[in-house]
């Protein structure tokens, strides 16, 4: 479901962007990799701005401006995104606030939680509903994307609740593996898994994983 | 850095935990691959727990108990990790709490934040120090593990110190692009990349990289 480039596609994004807040208005392929630290080759970003349309001139490079609103197209990110958040503890609320605070194109339409403590609270002047009603407000507040911060056990019910109800992509905070249908995008971030690669990577057997790698 | 298997071999030690907490007791390689959601195949697995000194058997397959303990010990998972939070607005707060509720090896053990606001309150009986102490207090505090939750222009100069004062391995969660040096692990978290990548999924652009690839 996620086209295999898009990593690369935000990271250009990204990168050009802090170019332009140098005051550069163009860079070459090989000043593009080496903004990303040489985790892209200068070939494939010439093959990802080529697969877009935007060929660089030998010697001078792209123009930033151009290609960086080309990117935007293409991400998606000129358009605006209703997302709607399932789990308002510590994590969902600080989710709610960093991506509204970050990118203006992305609200957030709907909250739900199952404990009576948070459930009629207040965020942003949006009331926080339980979870028995995510159906009718997830399509009442037209939502497109949704958002897990529950526990792992509630993740996979409500993905399928939320995809029922019209939502075409999930960003999945839960250590839970989602078995959702097309036309549904799944990203997971699982933030005990990233921890264990760290802590993988500091034992003795991930220091020999890298010595023979 | 990071051993290209420690993804999978989190992911095995999950469901394998899950296997366990449903009964099961034993599991074949292609129990397992199904239990991922078929993201890894039944071979990759069998070739991963092979290099651990773990041998299924012919159509009994492997006990869960040893195997999962042997995955703990490779993974770091049975060792007490020291963490040290730089930027405690609601992500920050967010991620101590989280982190420390659900996984027991992991201790905070230091937390800074540059904002006189912040700086002083407590969480969890531990005060909020000003980042100009990190160096003093990651080395008093012996912490191994650094997480960044500052803004992106913050992430990098941070990152040095936390390395410098003998933290190695960093979770960061700033939208920037860490340049350290060996021994330093890093896993980065783009929260505003993966929303990208799903907003990407859900335009035209990304519809037609799909039915390419």
């Amino acid at each position: 479901m996620i086209d295999p480039a898009s990593p690369r596609l935000y990271a250009y994004h990204r990168a050009l962007r802090e170019a332009s807040a140098e005051g550069c208005t163009t860079i070459t392929s090989e000043g593009l990799a080496a903004r990303l630290g040489g985790t892209v080759s200068s070939t494939q970003i010439r093959k990802d701005l080529a697969s877009l349309g935007a060929l660089g001139r030998r010697g001078c490079g792209y123009e930033i401006y151009p290609l960086v609103t080309q990117l935007e197209l293409v991400l998606g990110l000129e358009q605006d995104w209703r997302i709607a958040i399932a789990g308002f503890g510590y994590l969902g609320h600080a989710l709610a606030t960093f991506i509204t605070a970050r990118e203006s194109r992305f609200r957030v339409n709907a909250i739900f939680d199952r404990s009576p403590a948070v459930i009629g609270t207040q965020w942003n002047g949006l009331v926080v509903a339980d979870i028995s009603e995510l159906e009718t407000l997830v399509q009442r507040a037209d939502c497109n994307i949704g958002i897990l911060a529950v526990p792992a056990p509630a993740a996979a019910p409500i993905a399928q609740r939320m995809a029922a109800a019209g939502i075409r992509a999930i960003l999945n905070f839960a250590p839970a593996t989602l078995h959702l249908r097309a036309p549904v995008a799944v990203r997971n971030i699982d933030i005990a898994g990233e921890l264990s690669m760290l802590t993988h990577a500091l034992t003795a057997f991930g220091a020999q994983a890298q010595e023979r790698a």
